[in-house]
């Protein structure tokens, strides 16, 4: 390609209006332009990249058996209702009705329409295992749509979706499809991880997220090298820390704490170190007009998630009121305590090994110190309750490895697979014969990668401040001939024209600056488009038989002799 | 692709709902399933023909130095509003609101968003012409959806828009996207007729559609193979049948015809050829209040769109009512005449050519005979007002070539290009800076292909009795190896096995029939799914080292010895 015939639409200025480098450098690269909020336009620069990311996900795809399908956009309320997602999905479905009245949607995703079109086609267990993809635009109408095409309204996914006979048929998809995630992003040349997402009741890792490590990403993850472990920090199961609850050696002491209700200035009032001290949480029970006391170390956070899901606490968490405190223990919520509480007691696990400790003593004003379980409260119930932190002890870590820490890493998920059992089929009454001729509900896998997220997420991990710099499998062009006096030098001319006809009929993808511009503008828009390699060809370095060659990634150019470009080029462009 | 891994969701009987065979045919052969009234899924069999329709658009386009770019299907009501087609458009712009109340659409073409994207990323005369295209779903809120995809509601389109700094670049542009038009459907395999569609305002010929030629098409197109000469039968010109008007021979005389009110009627009762009568209809003048004759020979037809360009017509056209024909002539409309009318009279060119003709005598029951113009009336003004009809002579033909005769035909509209001239960027202040610093708005061509209703159409154009017979280029495979026995002998399966790996290794688009079906079964899918090739492997063939070859296109099967068949299938499916 020449820029002569090419919208390289590059800012200068950074819009006001972007937040984050990678939509920072889409826009002033020229890759997208807004149309509305969250609705953009793909210029050339952007839709080449896009499409390289969608031409490895098909092709991954293929390689692992799915088959390719195109969903309409527009679907019918129908079948929605059939599945109970028309009244529950809320404000991002964007709805509409057509000349006639008729209600429809524009899909944010095809869990219905590919259940109610697999339940016609696919009758006997002989087509079974299947797995169908699309790569389709998507619209989910956010509330505050924000950081262009990272989180837009209207974007690109390739859905899949799997039907089986049974759990252990999914269960293998499931996995296949783990793997082909794994060389989709591998490909796309992405520092990437799967985080366990759910540890739902079906049972083993019912669903992962792959995300693109990111300082800028929107979610925490903890991460353990040691054992390829990583969770969503939210779901990351937090163990105890230390070893055994040690032995009391203290005796019960009620003291006087006035105002002191927060842990850190009863910690500090008191001398006590914040890791020797509990604190004590109300929140409604499942149980209707009852509450349930969690109990967690001072220092530690509560986890609503984990609490959630025990069966004991109401869903979703809801606090308990200061009145309803007050009734209940007869204090304000910063002097409850364990000490002759008379609700049920659900302590986390770090909290139930703590001996020793401070805590509230159901009375304003006034803490326990010496508190010991077993001794002075009644031994608790002990669930993991609490958000893991850096440094604590990597969950698949047994007694030999204690030294395998979990860090806290940020991630941008854009992937994500999940067993989504019958949920659908049974909604839609999607059924095929068994081996035995009988009717048996297809369990179902999904598995979604948002493309366009993929292409803002490449950027923000690999970036620096003079724009951005691709990923060789994603990058617009691989390489740019930065010419100087094209216009003015018959030699220079005649040399790139040579060369980019040479390195274009060797499978290359040239981008030829054949603009009238200053160097300085030249070597700028490469850099901002973060196009991989460029030459610079010039008569004073032509004139030493030498062609400057740079990658984006290097610190500084390198000569190559002029006789030995292409094979140069050939050999860094094309064998990496 | 082996059949045991492809949903081959071929069907038996003919869906009731399915008028055209391309609509039938692509849901027996399983290539689309509807969702809702013009809405479809496209499944395997269906998306990899789109998908190739689509990479052979997108790469004559790239050839063309068109550059893709994507926009969103969402588009934002006040782009519609600048344009006015909000207004305009009507029920077939299907409207939305977002969650905060703002009005968007599902874009039914993109005008309005790429004029207002292009106004602000070009600025000078340099940059220009530029063409941009997308392949993008598009939704048009169909009345009556119908035929499948062939008028459905969610359709793929290929839209494309260009840009220019004068008129002579915007034509120069178009005669390369009618070269490039010509070079897709000629690829697609598809017989076709790029026919003129307006000679609007503008001057030149400033719209081309391009139809494929299907008995089943909606449009009749003239067409003269002589001059390569085709328009829409609406809008080709009709010159004057036969040569100069004969000089009178018969007197005038008034006859009375009671009960005779139509032409047909009139002709009989006094035994004159049709060819000799002229018809005399009053509609309405542009100036208010008044109305205007229009006279045509009797065996010919108005057309109105031709009527409307006359300026002395109101438009739309307005046929006059009974009172109003009674109060400005006297009579019924089956009586109306040229002799002694008071009100303008425009004739067809053939009508003004008739001498001694019977019309009427602007009195029920009474007609005159051996009219002749300008003795018996007022010569009349002369106007092309008739629709062609086949036999008519080519409007090319010249004095020399009288022979070249009009056919009529049928034609599917696939493609259409256009010169928008300034429409959309005037009212959208798309300006650039012309060479001498002075803004000056764009003049725009568009560009479309209908992607989707082009698989539909080649099926019109391309089947028989036992199903789809694929143009090479765009069928779903190209080879189909049918297998007598694969799961019975292992000859069978090994030299199926072999030949499909060896097929597909020399890139022929394999389908591998494994399935455990009678052959006659496979047999019938493969030719309804339309696969040009087809070898049969069977132990008894194979025994005499013969393999049997079928072209979808031939009576009847080939033997072809085992050791030649790979160069055989090499030299018909990939040397054509």
């Amino acid at each position: 390609m020449r820029t002569s015939n090419f919208l390289l639409s590059t800012l200068k200025e950074t819009p006001a209006d972007a937040e984050i480098i990678s939509h920072q450098l889409m826009l002033r690269a020229g890759m997208i332009r807004k149309v509305a909020a969250g609705i953009y336009n793909w210029l050339p620069a952007g839709l080449r990249v896009l499409r390289k990311v969608e031409k490895i996900v098909r092709e991954e795809m293929d390689l692992a058996g799915a088959q390719e399908v195109l969903m309409p956009a527009v679907q019918p309320a129908e079948l929605w209702q059939q599945s109970g997602r028309w009244e529950q999905y809320g404000g991002e479905l964007l709805r509409m009705s057509d000349r006639h009245g008729r209600e429809f949607c524009f899909g944010p995703t095809h869990e219905e329409v590919i259940t109610s079109l697999i339940s016609n086609e696919i009758r006997s267990y002989k087509q079974l295992p299947a797995t169908f993809y699309q790569v389709q635009t998507k619209f989910r109408d956010e509330r505050r749509p924000r950081f262009g095409v990272m989180r837009s309204r209207e974007f690109i996914m390739k859905d899949a979706y799997s039907f089986h006979l049974d759990q252990a048929s999914l269960e293998d998809t499931y996995s296949k499809m783990y793997q082909t995630y794994t060389r989709i992003f591998t490909r796309l040349g992405l520092h990437f991880r799967a985080v366990e997402a759910d540890t739902g009741s079906i049972g083993g890792s019912a669903s992962h997220e792959f995300h693109v490590l990111a300082d800028s990403g929107e979610d925490a993850i903890a991460v353990c090298d040691k054992f390829d472990y990583a969770a969503n920090v939210e779901l990351a199961e937090a163990l105890a820390v230390g070893g055994e609850r040690p032995a009391a050696t203290q005796t019960l002491e009620k003291v006087d704490t006035p105002g002191q209700t927060t842990i850190d200035a009863v910690s500090e009032y008191l001398k006590t170190p914040v890791e020797k001290t509990v604190k004590t949480l109300l929140v409604h029970a499942a149980e209707e007009g009852k509450l349930v006391a969690l109990v967690l170390r001072g220092d530690h956070e509560l986890n609503e998630l984990k609490a959630e899901k025990h069966p004991l606490v109401a869903t979703p968490l809801v606090w308990a009121s200061d009145e309803e405190i007050q009734q209940a223990v007869g204090c304000s919520p910063g002097s409850i305590g364990v000490v002759d509480m008379t609700i049920a007691v659900i302590a986390d696990r770090s909290a139930a090994n703590v001996a020793d400790f401070v805590c509230g003593a159901n009375q304003d004003g006034v803490h326990y110190t010496g508190v010991n379980w077993e001794r002075d409260c009644a031994e608790p119930e002990v669930y993991d309750l609490r958000t893991v932190v850096a440094g604590d002890v990597c969950a698949r870590a047994d007694d030999t490895n204690q030294d395998s820490q979990l860090s806290i890493t940020r991630g941008i998920e854009v992937g994500h697979i999940f067993q989504l059992g019958t949920k659908y089929s049974e909604a839609m009454n999607a059924s095929c014969l068994d081996n035995n001729g009988k009717a048996a509900i297809m369990p179902m896998g999904c598995y979604g990668i948002g493309v366009s997220r993929i292409v803002a997420s490449a950027i923000e991990q690999n970036h620096d401040d003079r724009g951005i710099i691709w990923p060789e499998a994603i990058a617009p062009f691989q390489l740019v001939i930065t010419p100087i006096g094209y216009n003015k030098s018959e030699q220079v001319k005649s040399v790139c024209d040579d060369l980019y006809q040479t390195l274009t009929g060797l499978g290359i993808e040239v981008l030829l600056d054949d603009r009238n511009e200053r160097p300085g503008i030249m070597f700028a828009d490469a850099d901002l488009l973060g196009i991989p390699h460029r030459i610079v060809i010039g008569e004073k370095s032509l004139a030493n038989d030498k062609i400057e060659y740079k990658n984006r990634r290097a610190e500084g150019p390198e000569e190559v002799p002029q006789n030995g470009i292409v094979e140069f080029l050939t050999e860094r462009v094309l064998k990496r």
